[in-house]
């Protein structure tokens, strides 16, 4: 398609919002947009297939800003392509909750599809939306239905390709052919540093080439008709591209553009209005002439191509009803209706069996048992399948040219949890990947993303613990369970047996507004009695697991501690010392509860010892000051596990002797 | 150099060594030392170049296992060559407080150079070395006299290949040209999950000629004369080179060799008995026939060699007894005698001038103070330079061909943190490195292996709060000043102003058990005025920066929040309420401090409020159930720093209500 206006002005209306909201803000980086103007009319102008007044129509392009400190390109192609972003709303650029923050933020602004800024993350995200919509086209699309079908595209900039993740994401692309996925690299040469030829000389085309991508090189990238040409090239081939775009950032800026001073900073009023006259663009601040509107305005386009959608869903509707109700189900992110009974089935089956096994083999127990009823489960793990056992009987690998539902990432933690959170940004899918929890310090800026942006990625973390034995420090976590807590609406599960692995599953799918950890151990650990009061009280991250109507002290413990609490209580009972006994899976959950529940369970006064096979700190806002924590506050050993809890001081005697000592003070 | 026994005797001798040794153990990978066992032999005879009596002679090459999981080849090379490595050493493997751990661990085994096993870090480490050899050599080397003069060789498999920090390192390592690293790459085509051609399909050649490297591709890893060859043709080359070995995993074990159950398990008795015929390897485990340990035999030319050098580094003694005395220094990690000094006089002059600036300024200033008595410091950030402050006046640019002091990491935080880790193992040098405070997460699992490893690396973090401003929650940090006061030693600093800034970085380079973190303000912090008590005690990591005869609370605060609390300790004495106020820049500091000491600062009974722009769960450890805390438990937002603090709380008024509930409660 031809835009009607000359593109030099569409391409200069997107150049003076950025740097005169910028300017306004003081704050804000106008370089990328000044530089992406032309790239960003190709695209957007040419080939972007959305509905500005339905920023969630189902089968719209995908479209990233994986270098997101330009999030004014963003805003002001929302802006003047029609979305519900006004003119009042770039005038708030950066300021307390308006639509536009510093970086774009999913949920924030309509026509945001993932929220960026940390470097590598947006052309990840990108990889899990390109992902989905293969698996979900392969799902759902029936001969005459192309019912999904579209486009993701990502701009990239030299961060992004720097960043060790885009390697992660754009291999696993390439070797699984996502020929949907079209990036589009903002070569200007700069980063903050200045040029990037001291420290970033990359042959990037010849880097694609070896991942299995189609490359076009050497576009440029101020002209609107060869980045349109390469978009349409890209969409004809087999494989994900890249279209490397030679850019000068901060274009239009006379006396900055080229160089690192227009990365970051208001341009000043003085080149602002040097860049007026040198654009040939003559009008206020925030004024956009109304042919330069009408020339962006992608309503009614957007409206008529989601009509045609339409259309067609409606006759495959009538044709495959199940299928199209399927479809928006998933998209909805709703669980089926089955999904309630099937969980407690599952959990009354392990009550019933009493199991002592490893909770990581509980929690396969768990995805076998839900993974019929959830055809959304998008499961996998980078390179630990089977220690992480995230895989389950009846599950498909994921090939090139094979669609499946379960993924096996390679060796890649933090680009398997950032395409995890592409996949649940899309819809669709209900995504897992797992790994060692030590190696959550790969990948944990990706779980902080999902905190943030809500979503319903569940990270399954086992191994968890000194428990893992010989292969040591390196590989053993202490400080990894309690810095997670950590991570605001990051909800955390440790679970103790089958049954709390069973709640702490069934949690975690249905939390629709957050990310998840599920943490399990590699040890058997055994099969804990409960009421059914108590089994429903899992749920609410922490309960009493055993009481005693004269308690005197409450004994506070997670996943494989909890065992050894109940080992000392009893010890503890011989001695005629009462206590209580407070299995915590989840403190994040726990936290949430009502003030007369936790009251309930952590009674006021009573003195506590809190038991972790992990560092103490994150302990004493359950025990307090006159509390004592048995954990673990230095790098573990490499030595069997039996060997390694006994150093460590689990057990019996030393819970016994810090329970005594708490109730001598 | 040619070994005198056939070489398959001598790669047999590893595969016996570490299947038997993982047998006794039950636990290990065989299948890497089996599959890299004549690789190893094509190194250790014929090129690497080391001292078995002397593992720490400082010319000596570097060897690095990025595999870190196939220790027992490294472990049965130290062993053969005549480290002090005994066979029950080795029948030890994975024994608690062995000299075998599970992964190679640097200072517990003589002659393993760094920590691996998280894939990735150690050919990132490789690369640091590669950068001291290279810049040490650049400062010391005199004509004639190449004190300075060793090879970094890395073996590295098909994980540390798919993880992205491969592609950050070995990105910059061919930028900088560092042509005496040699990496050789175990291309087996295995990993945990089976075949790679699923998961992993770059061609990795390409990728590394696009990064700059000498690539020597197709090299068959069972054929010693070809890897020796290949060794050679790189120590010839002008870049970094990367051998692609062709290899069999597990080579040697009839039914198992080149499938991934050979990986991380033992291989079973009846395996073990079938490899030795297969081998005809009659020997029964763990011993090694005298004529193997005589052609494995290094100590008589590692002390030839060494010998050498000794005399070489008489006579560059004898002609430069001031360089000479300098490189000894610096490999001994010996601060300079002026150091004490030029601190003291630093800080004198912080005292002196009162600046009201932000801390990262105050760090500059810090930086720019110590650099004319450290040569060895060696800064950078990854392309943040003018927002980290870490260059100073008089420092040169790394570039290739171009030695310096400073390092244009590029964005690359994981990357940049790892090799600052090679630096510190190497010696030489005090690496320090920043970016801001939240990519911290990028990084973390180097900071971690920094402090598993005891290094003196310097993690400078600016940007440190919601006080970033209007960049938003993807850039402000909430939840990671506490959460890397979690990793066990690893000692944090949140400095308050200028005068808390110099001691910290004083603290930090004096510190030679340990890595250091030095979390900076974006905005301008007031000074504190102190006495000379007040200012010692700023070492002890807590200190009363104002009392009252009659406080009635105290007040914790750290950085940029210790104003807030002397002002509400103001506002409260205007109302009769006599508060004290702790500065705490580091807790870790603060915590190992005697217990008198410590219950002078924290008074046992007084009532506490802790503030800090982060979350609170932390600071319960200090405040106990009774106390309360300032903090930010959710995400930021994007907006102007004072418009942030003050909606999260962070007012005088809200202290004053802290305060006056806690004294109520």
């Amino acid at each position: 398609m031809t835009p009607t206006l000359p593109t030099t002005l569409m391409a200069n209306a997107i150049r003076a919002l950025a740097m005169d909201a910028v300017q306004l803000a003081n704050s804000g980086h106008p370089g990328m947009p000044m530089g992406m103007a032309e790239i960003a009319v190709a695209l957007w102008a040419g080939h972007y297939k959305h509905n500005p007044a339905d920023p969630k129509w189902i089968n719209r392009d995908r479209f990233l800003l994986s270098n997101g400190h330009g999030s004014m390109l963003h805003y002001a192609l929302l802006h003047l392509s029609g979305y519900a972003l006004s003119i009042d709303d770039l005038k708030a650029f950066r300021q307390m909750h308006s639509k536009t923050p510093g970086h774009p933020e999913v949920d924030v602004t309509p026509g945001v599809e993932t929220t960026t800024g940390p470097l590598g993350q947006g052309i990840a995200n990108a990889v899990g939306m390109a992902l989905s919509e293969y698996l979900l086209a392969a799902q759902f699309n029936r001969p005459g239905f192309d019912v999904v079908d579209h486009h993701t595209y990502a701009f990239l900039g030299d961060g992004c390709l720097m960043e060790g993740i885009s390697h992660e994401v754009c291999a696993l692309a390439g070797t699984l052919g996502l020929n949907k996925l079209i990036a589009l690299y903002d070569d200007n040469g700069i980063s903050i540093d200045g040029k990037v030829e001291g420290w970033f000389t990359d042959d990037t085309p010849a880097r694609f080439e070896a991942y299995g991508w189609n490359v076009i090189r050497a576009v440029d990238g101020h002209d609107v008709g060869a980045v349109d040409a390469a978009i349409t090239a890209a969409k004809a081939s087999a494989k994900p591209t890249l279209i490397c775009c030679k850019s000068v950032i901060g274009k239009g800026a006379p006396n900055l553009e080229g160089g690192d001073k227009v990365h970051g900073a208001a341009l000043g009023d003085k080149e602002i209005a040097c860049a007026r006259e040198h654009l040939a663009w003559p009008h206020a601040p925030f004024e956009i002439p109304a042919e330069v509107y009408a020339a962006w305005d992608a309503k009614k386009q957007g409206a008529a191509r989601e009509a045609d959608w339409n259309f067609t869903f409606t006759a495959y509707r009538a044709q495959f009803p199940e299928l199209a109700a399927e479809l928006e189900r998933r998209m909805h992110g709703e669980l089926p209706a089955a999904f309630d009974a099937t969980l407690a089935e599952a959990l009354a089956a392990c009550v019933d069996k009493k199991e002592n096994i490893a909770t990581r083999k509980a929690s396969q127990n768990a995805i076998q048992a839900l993974a019929p009823v959830l055809p959304e489960f998008l499961g996998g793990s980078a390179d630990l399948t089977g220690s992480n056992l995230t895989n389950w009987k009846e599950c498909v690998a994921l090939r090139s040219g094979q669609p499946g539902n379960h993924i096996n990432y390679g060796v890649r933690e933090f680009g398997m949890s950032a395409i995890m959170n592409g996949i649940a940004l899309h819809g669709g899918f209900i995504p897992f990947g797992a790994t060692f929890l030590t190696f959550s310090d790969y990948s944990r800026n990706a779980l902080r993303m999902a905190a943030l942006m809500k979503l319903r990625s569940i990270f399954v973390f086992t191994h968890d613990s000194i428990g893992l034995g010989e292969d040591g420090p390196t590989h053993q976590s202490v400080e990894h369970v309690s810095s997670l807590r950590l991570i605001p609406n990051l909800d955390n599960w440790r679970p103790c047996d089958t049954a709390e692995s069973m709640v702490a599953w069934g949690c975690a799918v249905k939390r629709a507004d957050g990310p998840s950890t599920l943490i399990f151990s590699r040890q058997n650990l055994p099969f804990m009695e409960r009421t059914p009061a108590q089994l429903a009280d899992i749920a609410r991250g922490g309960y009493v697991l055993q009481d005693a109507p004269d308690a005197k002290a409450i004994l506070i413990a997670t996943g494989s501690e909890v065992e050894l609490a109940v080992k000392a209580a009893a010890a503890l009972a011989q001695e005629g010392v009462a206590v209580r006994v407070v299995s915590m899976p989840s403190t994040d959950v726990f936290d949430r509860q009502d003030a007369a529940y936790k009251a309930g369970v952590l009674t006021r006064g009573m003195p506590r010892v809190a038991i972790e096979a992990g560092v103490s700190d994150f302990w004493y806002k359950y025990v307090g000051l006159e509390g004592a924590v048995v954990g673990i506050d230095t790098f573990g050993e490499s030595a069997p596990a039996p060997v390694l809890f006994k150093h460590f001081g689990f057990t019996v005697e030393n819970v016994v002797a810090k329970v005594k000592s708490v109730l001598a003070a």
